[in-house]
């Protein structure tokens, strides 16, 4: 991974995002969280509504230095966020299952990220321009692909958006780690790698005859794999 | 799926969890929740911090109408919860990205599991219970395989669980579903599975020669699938 040392995500940018426990899983590097965030479709977004917490999952995707999600604009979480609430927004992998030699060492390998910000939302000029960039992350050329909004339907779409500025990421990879005397147990150790995989495209059963499936949908690969 | 119309969760129990939107995909029969939740082996726990969200991925387990999560006894999110904070706990599956003619009409099918209770840490007598019912749970046989804790290891382990009252699940499966005239449109329409797998194990570099991998762990499968 390319390691950017001038990247203003490379130190824990706040107090709240630096890890208290688990320091030396910390990585604070901007494109280490760019890679986690931009390989998942699926996020959760946590906040609050009279004292009390909510989190939400939603699909997401980022430009730059800011993630977005998007619903309609009838829903709670969006109702709420149209405040320009506080949010926290978290991503996460599940990579293996990690068996020690100790009950207590066991453990999993993950990928995550943690992010505070105000969710604010994105105005009417630059729907397009984001969600374009969301249809195309799934797959390229899905925008061009289907037929476009209508005024109705762009209406009903409301995104919302958050700057990255406090955003921590946290992996564990790698085989267990036990206590040294440990290892002279008569036990299996290791990891059971998880992955997440595309299966062959299943076409709608109400396709009109002689559709093939585009070159996006027959090339599709999941974003980060290999 | 076993349906028990008199299900304490078959209606939902509270009016937050009643889906607002959506309702045609609500599902609030306890059977669903619980294979959604069972499924998993992550979560999501948001709490309110100072009047700010908070986020944490965790592993999670169920036993009767209670989930359980652990982690160490210094984290953030174990100090909040030790006063019995209440907590939105989430579970979410992605099950496949489902393309339609129309760009409005792009979802993605899943299973999630939203559920509001307040947090109390596990009493020590049941601390072995609980975490034996999360090894085992994991791979059966997990807890007998390996060295059992220390007293230095039970006291750094907390255990947290929360009472499944106000729990409601969302679904959505099969493929898109477009307005009427978008049918006739030249454009292919259908959905790409997404599926987590378990690769073959991989045994720690550091095992000694000779150790075979038990039976749990060569047959191993992942909780929820076929």
């Amino acid at each position: 991974m390319d390691q950017t040392t001038e990247s203003p995500a490379a130190q824990p940018p706040s107090e709240r995002t630096r890890l208290k426990r688990y320091h030396w899983l910390g990585d604070y590097e901007k494109n280490t969280i760019n890679s986690i965030i931009d390989s998942a479709l699926v996020c959760q977004v946590g906040y609050v509504i009279d004292g009390a917490p909510y989190v939400t999952p939603t699909n997401h995707w980022r430009i730059d230095d800011y993630v977005y999600w998007h619903g309609s604009s009838a829903s709670r979480m969006l109702k709420a966020q149209s405040k320009g609430i506080p949010v926290c927004f978290t991503v996460t992998h599940l990579d293996g299952i990690v068996f020690a030699r100790a009950a207590f060492n066991h453990n999993v390998n993950f990928r995550s990220v943690m992010a505070f910000g105000n969710a604010e939302f994105v105005e009417e000029e630059d729907k397009r321009r984001s969600l374009e960039a969301f249809t195309d992350r799934v797959a390229q050329g899905l925008w061009q692909h289907a037929r476009q909004p209508t005024e109705k339907e762009w209406k009903a779409t409301r995104i919302i958006r958050m700057r990255l500025d406090e955003a921590s990421a946290k992996l564990r990879s790698g085989p267990p780690i036990d206590d040294e005397d440990d290892y002279k147990l008569d036990c299996w150790a290791g990891v059971i790698p998880l992955k997440v995989v595309a299966l062959p495209p299943e076409s709608d059963p109400n396709l009109r005859e002689g559709i093939e499936a585009p070159k996006f949908i027959r090339d599709f690969f999941l974003w980060g794999e290999g």
